[in-house]
């Protein structure tokens, strides 16, 4: 029994790394498709889509059975628990992901973000790559330090976040306001994101201490 | 035992409302606070939002002391997980709120919003707390119907967030880049906030009925 219960955790935890890769590689494309102005790869992205869907499904699922028939009391209710609310974290990542592609989509054949912007949502977007990585290695290891630096490393993405406003908000900005609005939507999807995978991470500190991290997981820069 | 069980329930839910309706109302007073550049009744709407903060970790505390004590299967277990769910929405809406008072703050003594939008806007107001009230009136009720209803009228948001677009792109837009960002972000938090209140509804249904309605909760028009 209680062999059989450590095997469903694990298949719980299996499942969020496999959904966090699964997600973190889907901003990837979105970025790729949005910076190269790829409608296939927009596409691509949109449509694998539902497979994650279903992940989170089954996930949730067995998460919901395990509380049913293991009864987990004090630290094993917490990790049942704690991933199912993770799991939300990464359900609304995907859903920020295919947000991106479909502004490229929306843009084909032309180009949402303009020449001087594209280093700046490329930085954002392999960040947000990254943290989902180390999210993804963090819900592994359960290694509070590595969770407590994700926080930090997505400082950076809220001083990008800052810099695409101050951009957009500069006088000499010309690309019009269509440009605007889909480069401030997108400097969105990436900052909640980047959040999300913060508060993966967070989760996996009170999981592990039983306290929460101190501060909220990052507040909007000009939102 | 059963008794304080049921007590219990009772008190997550009782819960549920008391913060469904404070989001709805700091909905309210984000909104009048952006239509008429009220610093002070912003500031009100950010500094409150601790509150319900704490009602938040509150009843997730006590929903968890739930799961631990009583043990609950089937429809009870599933009763207290769809709680957390719904809590978490209901503490997404009360951020987005807080955005709407934050934008209000960033821009006065300015307005954030341009007379030729103002109508729109209020109506964007007014039907997130008309929806975050059904939402409340749906958790007590468990109004199946009530619930789905609740998913038609978000379509109305959907469009308002549309005619917004619309007129953010229209060339004779004439009211800058500054305030067609503040514009994008703020209808983006309208809709995200209907949205909660749409999947408030649906967990509902999914509790009542023990299927999920079809169909997500709201696509972004232009995201």
């Amino acid at each position: 029994m209680r062999e059989a219960y450590h095997a469903e955790l694990a298949s719980i935890s299996a499942a969020l790394v496999r959904i966090a890769n699964l997600t973190g590689s889907a901003m990837g494309r979105a970025t790729s498709a949005l910076l190269d102005a790829d409608l296939q790869l927009a596409e691509s992205v949109i449509a694998a889509h539902g497979q994650v869907d279903d992940l989170h499904r089954d996930l949730e699922q067995l998460a919901i059975e395990v509380l049913a028939r293991q009864q987990p009391v004090a630290t094993d209710l917490r990790v049942v628990v704690t991933s199912l609310r993770m799991s939300a974290d990464l359900e609304r990542c995907g859903v920020l992901a295919q947000h991106v592609a479909q502004v490229a989509r929306r843009r084909y054949p032309g180009h949402a973000v303009p020449q001087d912007l594209r280093r700046t949502v490329l930085e954002m977007g392999q960040l947000a790559q990254r943290l989902m990585a180390q999210a993804a290695e963090v819900i592994v290891t359960h290694d509070v330090e590595a969770a407590l630096q994700l926080e930090k490393d997505d400082d950076r993405m809220d001083e990008l976040h800052r810099m695409v406003f101050q951009h957009l908000l500069d006088e000499r900005w010309q690309h019009g306001v269509e440009t605007a609005v889909d480069v401030t939507l997108t400097g969105r999807y990436y900052e909640r994101f980047a959040d999300h995978a913060v508060s993966v991470a967070r989760r996996v500190v009170y999981l592990t201490t039983g306290e929460h991290p101190a501060g909220p997981p990052g507040t909007p820069p000009a939102g």
